[in-house]
């Protein structure tokens, strides 16, 4: 199947590093022809775009566990998109795929780049396009080996998540439920308080948002929440969102606890250097351990996830959430700020094409 | 045998709860007359004592992994001491025994007391009395449990340990080189560094109190020796001291690091609050993870360490060094402070009586 000559890929490219909060300056648009696929390449049209925490860290400079989108270069993203032009023998057009397509219309990729781009075909039997990008996507991976390999819950424990209401979150506290433990979440308004709780069937929420009663600060809320809903402690901490909830939740842990580092949104942003978790030697007091997870490390366990996590969708065990944004590719620089603020309730998606 | 009756059991007590560095005004000095022991009960008088930066936690009120030291008890510690009197079968007088004695000079357990007071003999044969108090004793446990059990070093890793030339960093850096580790100490001044690397075998030392090149700052130069001595990265630190050091080598960790939360005896005397480490999200990046260890978990295993670590001692693959400071108890709270102006040399030994 031959593409329109008159085709064109929009595209949004990183212009200058932010300090702080990205704004429009940091990006630039461009556009470029869309060319049929040469011998054994495939050309794939973006359906929608995965919007993560993590893209800001992409954003700076320096090592991290995935180098650093250069300046000038296509955003990197993760979406799902459909095959609309194939010269691998290992797609064919109209097939729906997955891969790192980046914030543009139109991904290409030749012979050579194929085999090493990560492009899987997705079964739409499984769950909605955008559930691929939730659910059965990173976010679901990373809630399913982050909470059960490196958090390693028992029944029976209690598990709390922050940015409960989030992408990761959903599924994490969801999946705790599935393992017989209790789950807490912490989430910021009352209306993802209220979703986790009785469409999620989380055991709580707290409200990080709430209006604390006179005389007494947010995050002193947060502790008595925790103290309130985690009377007997605090087993495995599913952390999203870094310091100071961080903090508050190190204060209750038990045991042998576990906290499983998966991100750190609150401080993505933070210009005055980050943070870092004041009540750390509460690990020593409780022979508790804090361990960071990258979703990557687990790739080669993904279909065993995926099938699992797929099966819990269709049986109703597990619901998802997603909130996506129309607007195409133009919409990402706004839509990302969505993230940061919490004004996001579920996972975040750019819609690109129908 | 019975005891003089003109002994008396001179006592360290905690008057106050300390702001910053314990003061005199925090100590109380006591006389209690010493008495034989009751039916099924031991008298013992203590040899010497262990001081360890833990006693500052211990000081503090509020839950903790030990109870706290409570005002007017005599302050704890752990010490050896030698049987004077005894009326229980499971010692006799002149058996040297190991034990939580307090700062005093003499113990004395009730038959109730005796069964979980923890005293038990030690083997002089196995290593000097202030040895028992050192690798044989509650720093060696510490070392070898935190170091293999928690850090689980591999042969080729590159272990760190801070507070090198410390009772517990000694022997950690030298089980680390059994273990076919390269060893590389943070220790303060050169005389420390010397000693780690001349006469333990450490790899490499790293001087923090080092004068650092013009316009660079202390820590910078941490980070610099750092570099230079583990060029290919952190696979094991076993952290004593706490931030800023533990950023730094946060800072430098490889993929799957261990860190080992022992201590952070550089913020114990902290009024301004604990600081976190800022670094934390190294541990997302690299997969690591940092874990804290309490000693005490580990007794039904102390005898197993015991016999190896002597082994060692006796084979001289490991040696140790005790800085015994002689005055008895009185001279406690002056000793107490060279642990944290760095200025003790090796495992602190208060020396009570010959």
């Amino acid at each position: 199947m031959a593409i329109s000559t008159s085709a064109v890929n929009h595209q949004v490219r990183l212009a200058s590093r932010p300090v702080g909060l990205p704004t429009e300056a940091n990006w630039q648009f461009s556009e470029e022809p869309v060319n049929d696929p040469a011998a054994g390449g495939v050309l794939v049209q973006v359906l929608a775009l995965s919007l993560d925490p993590a893209m800001r860290g992409w954003m700076n400079e320096g090592k991290s566990y995935i180098r650093p989108v250069e300046i000038g270069e296509v955003m990197r993203a993760g979406g799902i998109g459909r095959v609309v032009a194939s010269r691998s023998p290992a797609f064919a057009a109209g097939d729906l795929v997955a891969g790192t397509f980046g914030v543009q219309e139109y991904w290409a990729a030749s012979a050579e780049q194929l085999p090493k781009s990560g492009l899987h075909k997705i079964d739409p039997r499984l769950g909605q396009p955008t559930q691929w990008l939730n659910v059965l996507g990173m976010p679901g991976m990373t809630a399913y080996f982050g909470l059960l390999d490196v958090g390693r819950p028992s029944a029976g424990e209690t598990v709390v998540v922050s940015g409960a209401a989030g992408a990761v979150g959903q599924t994490v506290g969801q999946l705790a439920k599935i393992k017989g433990c209790r789950a807490i979440g912490i989430a910021g308004g009352q209306a993802k308080c209220e979703w986790v709780v009785n469409e999620l069937g989380f055991d709580a929420c707290i409200d990080y948002k709430a209006a604390a009663p006179a005389g007494v600060e947010r995050w002193d809320a947060v502790r008595e929440g925790l103290k309130q809903h985690c009377a007997s402690g605090v087993d495995v901490y599913f952390d999203n969102v870094g310091v100071p909830i961080l903090d508050t939740v190190l204060a209750r842990i038990n045991r042998k606890a576990r906290i499983v580092i998966c991100g750190a949104i609150a401080q993505y942003n933070a210009t005055g250097g980050m943070q870092g978790p004041k009540n750390y030697m509460s690990l020593l007091v409780n022979r508790a351990r804090m361990e960071g997870m990258v979703v990557f490390d687990y790739a080669e366990r993904y279909s065993q996830a995926v099938a699992e996590l797929a099966g819990h969708l269709k049986d109703g065990r597990i619901k998802s959430k997603e909130d996506v944004v129309r607007g195409g590719v133009k919409a990402f620089p706004s839509t990302l700020l969505k993230l940061f603020s919490g004004e996001n309730f579920g996972k975040l998606v750019l819609h690109v094409a129908d």
